[in-house]
């Protein structure tokens, strides 16, 4: 079976949304928590305005306290932060990130309102942030939101992804990977195998990533779909929260705890701690002060709570 | 696309292990509501012991009021009750439903411990349970349960359901159609694959149905690979109630409202009104005083809730 790598972006699409605001320390203790359970690609936190996003305030400090964690010495995990424009993205590299991810909007409306610029420019501003991450040594990638979807607009052409992942190519500026991102959760299936495919046509050989929501319960038929299409990196939330504060419907990332089951039963996915992500996904509901949405934290493992059951 | 048919099992397996009891005349409503909202497929009860399943007594009075139902003789959707034993069947039979729908569970211990015999004597009963459906004009469907795991054994040997199937095709004793179910909700894709693979093989012709839960949010990611190995019927209950007296563990059937979005996103499915199925499982929510676990009753149809996202 195809290895998978999971992306776990709790710190950042996680808790983004969520009115219970961590302090740095917290903050540092899911991350720790999340390497200590065997994961090594974290999306750690954005570079956006705090104002906007009171949750991502102190972004630099907490980049450079993990760099200064011997915990993330020894473990050596890719620590990525999110940019929305450059600014955001030099604050990243600034503070030290292994990656950056970019983001640019399927449609133009939820481009507008998300990055405060229409498409052209955040496309304009990627050549700077690729160039800047490229120079500083950061892997980068880019992903396209609202890819399958959009709140404002309704359906995106399944051919959209492809038309700016080309536009990209040809002016010689592609990503290490790209991604797209159901940012609302409106996927099935068969929109995923269309538009992962007319990207692999337009990109034969570039690292493809998939972030989807479980709003409306696809979460994990789309990840199933999205590997069988080629992608070999997932996004991730342990717990199951997150969310998108210009889509207020949108809640909901595929849990990592249920993700990890799944993908461990196919075979698709090692060196993962099962039970250690499900404690995190539990410690992070108590932090918040919710139940969270995963359901492996309800249900247990298999055959591991076989005990339970009988 | 392939056509699919969703088998709706809220009657049944959705509330049978709720402890709010529901009288019949909001049984019959449920199934009313269901029928209206475009399903032609119900598992309406199951006739087995009231004291042990306290929710499912009245189950002849129930579908003899269903037969009596204008409704229902218009819309004529193929009513099916589920028995354990030939006792059972029979009443089933007598009460006049379209469709006997018999269990045999995959592991001996499980099968015990849900039928009180061993499973040779399950299979020994069943030719007459076949014989008097057949006698009756009743359509005929055999559940191998718990076929991707066992609350007791652990896992389940993946040939075991198709090894079941071998023998009832070597004794002349098929039904009409074989399904699996993931009684406990433990199956990912893979398992699915593997044991429709193997079952098809075992029987090249029978029409196939699979019965998941999402206790562990795989249960979309399973109808979808399902349907892709040859699966023509899914059961789901509306609101995603639902679980197994005698597995603590297993909440949660799939949620016919989340499974049909994803089905008609993917033409697979057609003639169900969305919004009227959860309706639905919104209204047997408040029957039962309990949120349902269905998503699309939390987040909207897409993209019909537009103008809420803006």
């Amino acid at each position: 079976m195809a290895e998978v790598t999971l992306v776990e972006v709790a710190p950042r699409d996680g808790i983004q949304n969520e009115p219970t605001i961590l302090d740095r320390a917290m903050k540092q203790a899911l991350i720790g928590k999340l390497v200590a359970a065997g994961l090594r690609r974290i999306e750690v936190t954005s570079f956006v305005n705090p104002k906007r996003v009171p949750q991502m305030a102190g972004a630099g400090d907490l980049v450079s306290a993990l760099r200064d964690d011997p915990a993330m010495a020894v473990a050596k995990p890719s620590l990525s932060a999110l940019a929305l424009n450059l600014r955001g993205a030099r604050e990243a590299i600034a503070a030290g990130v292994d990656e950056v991810t970019y983001v640019v909007v399927a449609s133009e409306t939820f481009n507008q309102r998300n990055q405060g610029v229409p498409i052209a420019e955040t496309l304009a501003q990627w050549r700077d942030v690729r160039a800047a991450a490229r120079e500083a040594g950061c892997m980068t990638s880019l992903t396209i939101a609202a890819a399958f979807g959009c709140p404002f607009e309704g359906e995106v052409d399944p051919g959209r992804p492809a038309a700016i992942a080309a536009e990209l190519a040809a002016a010689d500026a592609l990503p290490d990977e790209i991604a797209l991102a159901d940012t609302i959760g409106v996927a099935a299936p068969g929109d995923v195998t269309t538009r992962f495919a007319l990207l692999r046509e337009a990109l034969p050989d570039l690292p493809l990533r998939a972030h989807f929501h479980n709003t409306r319960n696809t979460g994990l038929a789309n990840a199933v779909t999205a590997i069988a299409s080629g992608v070999t990196a997932l996004d991730a939330s342990v717990g199951g929260f997150g969310g998108c504060p210009f889509a207020p419907a949108a809640t909901g990332n595929v849990p990592s705890e249920d993700l990890t089951y799944m993908l461990q039963r196919m075979g698709h996915l090692g060196g993962i701690d099962l039970d250690a992500l499900i404690a995190t996904g539990n410690w992070l509901g108590e932090q918040l002060g919710k139940q969270p949405p995963a359901l492996l934290g309800r249900a247990g493992t298999f055959p591991g709570n076989l005990g339970k059951a009988a």
